[in-house]
This record gives C-alpha cells, structure tokens and sequence, in this order.
C-alpha cells in the first residue's frame, strides 16, 4: 500500500516541479525560451535528486510504466504490482498536472495546443528512453547510492540535447496533454511519443535484461 | 546558548542570500524576471547547502519556526527552547533583512508594496510548507547525511514550481515584508501566508509525527 | 570489446550532448548567446558526470584521443588498445552529430562555417587540454571517486573561462567541423585546435607522467 | 616547494575563471548582466571545487593571503612559510589576469576603470571575508572533505547576495584592478576592500581563532 503511495505522490510532485517551473519560465521569461528551459531543467533535475532519494527506499522511485516494465522484466516485482503502479503513475501525473493549475490559478481542465511531432521528435523520444532505462539499469548494479544524481542530471541534460526535451515516459506525454502551458503537447501527438517510448523500452528489455522471470 | 545564536545568525544569512540575491538579480537582469529568478534561486540553493551543513550541528539548523515546532513534537526539543529558537528566527531574519539592505546601501527601513494573495498562492503556500517539512522529516530519518543536499535542492525546485516562489517560513515571511525589493511581500499579504504554513504544519504534525512527548 | 563499444557509444552521447544543447541554446535563446552558452555549459557537465560515472568502470570513460594517449604512456593501456580506442572515439564523435541533426532533423551532412582561429584561441585550447589532463592525472590518483565530478565541473567551467570554449579534444574538434551550429568549427581551423592539443598532451606526458612502459 | 607551486599556479587559474568567464558573460550576454553573473557565479563555484579537491592535499589550497594568515595564526604554517604563500598568491593572481588577456587576445597590461567604492560595498567585504573564514574554519574542522563544495557554493552565492560580488581576498582585489573588464577594480578602490577584507580576517582571529602559537 505505502508503495502504491509513494509511486502516486512521486509522479504527482514530478509532473508539479515538471509543469509549474515551466509555467514560471514562461511567464517571467520575456519571451526568452532558453531561460525559461534553465529554469525547467534545473528545476525538475532538483527535485528529482529529492524526490528519488527519499522515496527510493519506498516504491523504487519509478515515476514510469516504462521504468516499472523494466524492473518487472527483471523480476523486481510481479505482474499484478506492475499493474498497480501503472495507475499510481498515471492518475499521479494528472493530479499533479491539475494541483499545478490550482497554485497558479489556472482552469483545472485543460488541453494542450502545443503541436509536438515529427521523426526527429520520435528520434529523440526513442534515443531518450533508451538512455534513461540505461542509466537507470547500468547506475543500479554498479552505483546504487548516486542513481538519483544519476538520473537528475540525465534529465536535466536530456531538456537539453533532444528535440523533444526528454519526456521518456507515457505517464507524463499523456498528462502533459492536459496543460496548455510551456511543457504542453497536444493530445493527437501523444501517441507517437509513447508509441517511441514503448519501442525503446522493449529493444532495451530484448538486448539488455535478461530475465530471472518466466512469467 | 550557542545553539540560539547559531539559528539567529543562520535565519539572519539565509533571508540576506535570499533578498540580496533577489536585488542583485532584479538590478542587472534587464527586466527578465526569470533571470532574476535563476540567480535568486540558485544563491538560495547554495546558501542553504553551506548553512545547513556547518550550523546542522550546532543548532539543527532550523531557521524556520515551523522545523522547529516539527522537532518539538517529535520530542528533540523542549518547550523552553522552541520558544527560544522563534525568538532567534523571527530576530535574526529582520536582522537579516537590515544587514542586506546595509549591503547594498538602501534604506535600512522599508515596507512591501508587492502584493502575493490568492487561493493559488496559498495553496502553493501549503503545498510548499508540507513538502518542506516531508523533505526534512523524511531526509532526518533516512539520509541524515544528505539532508544539507536535499533541503538545497528542494528550496531551488521550490522557487520555481510553486506559484508564491516557497516562502514555507512564517519567520521568512514576516520579515520579507520589511523589504520593498524583489522578494518583498505586502504586509498584509503576510498574514495568509503564514496562516497556510501553519496549517500545513499542524496537517504534518498530526499524520506524520507521532509523537514520544506527551507534553 | 566491451571496452570499444562504450568509448564508442560514451564519444557519440558526449557529442550528442554538447551539440544538441547548443542547438537548443540558440534557437531558444532570441540573440543571447550568453543563454545558449548556460544551457550548453550546464547540459555538457551533467551529461559527462553520467557518462563518466557508467562507463569509466568499463573503458575509463575516456571519450578523447589524448586521454588514451596519457593512458598509454602511464602503461594503463597496450598500443594496439589505443589505437583501438581512438578509432572508437573519432567515429563515435561523427556519429554523435550525425544523431544530433537526426534528432533536430537537420541535414546530417554538414560543414561549419564558424571561424575559430588566432593565437588567442590556439593559447586557450592549449591551456584547456594542460587542465583536462591534470585534472584527470591527478584526480585518478588522489580521489579517484570524484573524477567524474572533478571532469564535468572542469568542462563546465572551461567553456566560459577559455576563449575557444575547451574542445580539449582532437575527436570532438574534428567531428564539430561536420555541424554548422553553435558548436561548430570550420573544417580549415581544425588543424590549430588539434596541433595545440596535442602539443599540451606532449608537454603533459614529459613533465608529468614518468612511464612505467618501455614500448 | 611543491606547496609555493601549488598557491601560484591555484590562485592563477582561480583568476583566469574569474575574469575570463566574467569576459564571456559580458562579451555574449547582449547586455544582460544578471545573465553574464550566472555564468561567472557558476563558472567560479565549479572550477573552485576542482582546484580545492586537487590543490587542497598538496598546499591547503588557500589561494588567499587572509586565508593563510588565519591558518598561521592556528599554527598550520610557520611565518616563513606564510610570507612565501603571500608571494605566490599575488604574484600568481596577476599572473592568472595576464593568462585571461592573452587567451582572448586583450592587450596584457590593463587598469580597470569600474569604480566600486562606498559604505555598502565595504561592508559587503566585510561579511564576505567573515563568512569565507568562518566557512573554510568550522569546515575544516567539522566536514573536512566537504570543504571544497562548501567554499565553491559559498562563493557562487557570495556573487549574487552582495553588492561587491564577495571578492574576500586581498590578492584577487589586487589582481583585478589590472583588468578592465566585468571583474575589474578600479586602482583607487582597491584599498578600500582590502582595508575591510583585513578588518573582517582580524575579528576572525580575534574572536575565533584561539592559537597553539606564541609567535
């Protein structure tokens, strides 16, 4: 149950870090892009160092239907608790996206305009996944205690050098659908970014996690 | 006696990070307030760091009523000293405020004219007093070695996703208002703000702190 | 084998990185290239603590032809290994662009326009490489747990100190002449880059690092 | 020996990050001068972390005549010595500006014009040069190998919450005045901040460092 919490808590407060700090980037930046896309990555590379630390010892710190296929692929856990955490993450995704408009006083219900699509975005979707599920796997065997460093920085350098700004994970590329604001991505384009994100994870499952599991 | 003087000259050097940050930002940033912001926050960020790892402890490093009534509850202080410890941080952050007006050759004596109010705000308030205190709660039990690290980050994140930029300080607050530069805040906004810290306060203190005391 | 593979895909992410950032950089930045320059600076650091920290465990992480060469000449590596691993590296570096105009879908081939040359820049480049090196050297020897930090704050704050930005490295110098971006160099200016760095490796090899090989 | 090469060729690089990020910042930042803060405010945090890690285990890594004289006065070094750091430090922190000049092709010898006196900039040096030692005492002995975070942090803050961007050292102040660009010190100011810079390393001594030493 606390795990199911955790992993609910987690995304909501990751997708609020994700989606307010570009708000603010936005609004203060005087139509500089780039720095509202500082504020944006070193916001959410923060809080995520916080909020992997404190509840790894949890629920693992997942945040990610991708993420929580690879540990399943890996035996970490069984299909039923898989299944859990996948709506923990996305209904945590839209909560959190929602809590944001409720602190900046925006309408709850939105849906994004922002057009997001084409085969260098998908590109980076998949070249992003890939090397966040790498990072994630390889920092876990061979340094436990700096995967949340790891990861922080992975994404905030991923904001960076990808077109698509690093979404790697369904759970946030369908919530982000639901904020017409700096990190929005219309519903219609939400598809190709998962249909990336899955194809990623399951070329990094085949080639790299080999399983203990015969599920 | 050491421990008072470390929470009055750690509050006092955290509000001075904070507002002369905040002037330095909104004097060069040549009317790019998300400029402002990235230094406003990152000084913060760094300050909290350095504050929290060398008075961490002598004092706990507290620097916020609200810590402290936290800490009381779970039974590390008494009554007496939590008192105490207000004293130094309501004090130490106006003498904060002075020394950075002094600084940077303002008036030492001035009041707020910007006006923060409103349900986002607030809620934003709450939200940030609540994760604040989970971050220090949480940290304390589980990487107490990391906590300098995580408050840091959680304070830079929390500047930039939360509609009020994080006060999460009633001492921080209050004295804020005495400052008419780019992290001031109306007098009479203060008492929102504070009444929302507090709230989030008692919310944490009842789920999350059961306490050893029966005082 | 493995070793090959990871300087390969360490090289390609790094160019990957430093490209794409500043792409990024320059086409959100409205004219300020100071912007750009934060965001590609913060990115390139970020990024190379995780590749450092993954894959030093399994190649040294290297990434650059004059670090193999230090390695060589301190007996860490055999010639036909470093030979080896400089191939990896030049084709990983040009397949690092090559992925970067994919994800921003730009044209793949291209040559830079950008001058980078005059005794200034050439005294930069051999100043950034001197660094690089003794950085490595002596951190490889005296706290080798920090080296992936100790390499990514040195770079981060080598592309703002040195006029040439700290290329630092003959692969990365060479593949930056197949982008014409904000990271680019005209292919005729290469040779200055490159004979500089290589002239600061040498000095480095014969001051410094007194071989245990007789090759 | 070791040691006097170690406090020059420190102290001349801290220099050259200094003044060549503060050239960059400025030449690029289309002038946004919060924006080519950030960079140098970043720049000098990172590269004070490398130089204090790598220096630190050879000479202490002072790289500041005030810093040397608190540690003489704890008994770490002996007059003679003191007196040879002195010489380094200054002789390597005009060194470090003449590197900075002929790396972005300036002419070698300059004076800075940029006036920066008055009341408010020397208290700023005051409490600068306070909060330096302070930092680097009870680190040193209460966090020993966080040290080099804690200074690069305390710097990089220092930048942005005080009027004189915290110089705190005597040797840079100096140096500084002989260039004129962002980082520079007009000649005729340079007494005033080494003046307070003094005052402040006094009350230190004074108050806070009770000596093994009857010199």
């Amino acid at each position: 149950m606390k795990s199911y919490l955790s992993e609910f808590i987690g995304t909501a407060l990751l997708l609020a870090i994700v989606t307010g700090s570009g708000i603010m980037g936005e609004t203060l930046g005087a139509g500089n892009a780039a720095v509202a896309l500082l504020g944006n990555s070193i916001a959410t590379g923060a809080g995520l160092y916080v909020l992997i630390t404190l509840l790894g010892p949890i629920s693992g710190a997942h945040f990610n239907p991708v993420v929580t296929l690879m540990f399943w692929k890996l035996g970490h856990l069984d299909l039923k608790k898989m299944l859990g955490y996948w709506v923990c993450q996305f209904s945590g995704a839209i909560a959190g996206i929602w809590l944001t408009h409720l602190m900046f006083s925006l309408s709850i219900i939105q849906e994004s305009t922002k057009v997001r699509t084409g085969p260098g975005i998908w590109v980076s979707e998949f070249v992003s996944t890939l090397a966040l599920l790498a990072v994630i796997r390889i920092g876990d065997k061979e340094a436990k205690d700096r995967v949340p460093m790891l990861v922080a920085l992975t994404v905030t350098a991923g904001y960076w050098f990808t077109s698509s700004t690093f979404f790697a994970n369904p759970a946030v590329a369908l919530a982000r659908s639901l904020t017409n604001t700096f990190v929005g991505i219309a519903p219609n384009d939400v598809f190709g970014f998962a249909l990336f994100e899955v194809l990623a994870a399951l070329v990094m499952l085949v080639l790299f996690c080999h399983s203990k599991r015969q599920s």
